[in-house]
Formats: C-alpha cells, structure tokens, sequence
C-alpha cells in the first residue's frame, strides 16, 4: 500500500521540488523547521531561485500549504504566484518571532502549527 | 517566552544528544524520518555509539518517546536500557514495513504516529 511508505530521512527532503498547482516547478525546500516540542514539521524554507521574481530568495511556507505528490516525487502547493510574491517580509530572525509567523499564517489564511 | 523559540533546522537536530531519564546521555540523533504526508516527526534515528551494549549502532526511536529538555540542549526519554536493549531488532528496509513499525509501538507502548 502507498501509505506504507511515507517515511523520508529528513536530510533528503532539502532539494526535493515544489510545484505549483499547475505541476510548474516554482523551487525547491531548502531546509525544514521543526517544532521541538511537538515534533511537527513546522516549516519547509523554500528557495525559489528568482524564478517568482521574489526579492527574496528563501522563505518560509507553512508546512501545512504543501502536500507529497507521488507521481511528481515533490511537493504541491495551491498557492498562487500572486500569494507567494505578496507574502509578508521575512524579518530577521523570523523563527523567534512569533509576530512574524502568525502574520504569515494569517496571510496565508492557515491556522497556526503551534495551536 | 519559552514557548515562541522551539523551532529547529532540521538538519541541525542530528547530532542532538539524547539522555536517559538519569540526565545520563545515551547517545545522539542521527537523523530523523518524516512521515511524508502529516509533516510529522516518525522517527529519531539514534546512534547508540555502542553505550549500551547494543548489537546495533543505530536503532529507530518513535519521535513520541522523546522530549525536548532546553536546560540540557537535547532530547530525554524515559525508556529504559532494558527497553532499548531489548527492542524489536530492526529488519532491512525497515522505513517501509509497516508490521516491523507496528511491533516497535506496541513495544514501547506508544501509539503508532499514523494513526
């Protein structure tokens, strides 16, 4: 069955592919964040390599806006292109700053991982 | 607050010491397996460096039977050596044996993360 075979060192997920929902790439994870406590996977920095014309060229997308796509071997996200380039400004030392991460999830109309 | 610095790169978690509930460590994370679907944490693959005895260096850990200790920068579980010694002995593939992984929750008592 598929769903016995979910498992992936967490290693190999840095440079495994995103996809926007057209099945364009649009980046690649760069690294995950990981909730200590929970041990959730909070968020999957991304690089997207110019390819948005985002001024930047990590950052961080909720964990939750993207799903494994087998027959890609990647991940999915149905953001938009317009969402990701309007996301609010990544701040310095955005992974203590909790201000930061629930306008981010606000933005993106997601709830929270740590609620 | 405590609570708004939890997150981790997840390449960083390997090499985290892991303590018994003594605060004695027992060894450190290898790396960690990730349940491609949920974004959770499955598996801490830890390398005992044979501290107890263990035929394996490595052994997988159910994320669940870890907690984050910020006063010792590592992960504490209350297994025993006994229950790490005697801990079902990983088969080839394991990532993918579903049986292999339901017999290790059933072993430490833990509920199996996909469910």
């Amino acid at each position: 069955m598929e769903t016995e075979h979910n498992l992936i060192d967490s290693g190999r997920v840095n440079g495994t592919h995103v996809f926007g929902s057209d099945r364009e790439q649009i980046g690649h994870i760069d690294h995950l964040m990981i909730d200590k406590l929970s041990g959730n996977v909070a968020y999957a920095v991304m690089n997207f390599g110019g390819f948005l014309g985002m001024g930047e060229e990590q950052h961080p997308l909720p964990w939750k806006s993207l799903r494994y796509d087998t027959s890609l071997a990647g991940y999915v996200t149905d953001l938009t292109k317009d969402q990701l380039t309007g996301a609010p400004e990544r701040v310095s030392d955005w992974s203590r700053d909790r201000a930061y991460e629930t306008r981010l999830h606000d933005y993106y109309g997601l709830a929270p991982y740590w609620l």
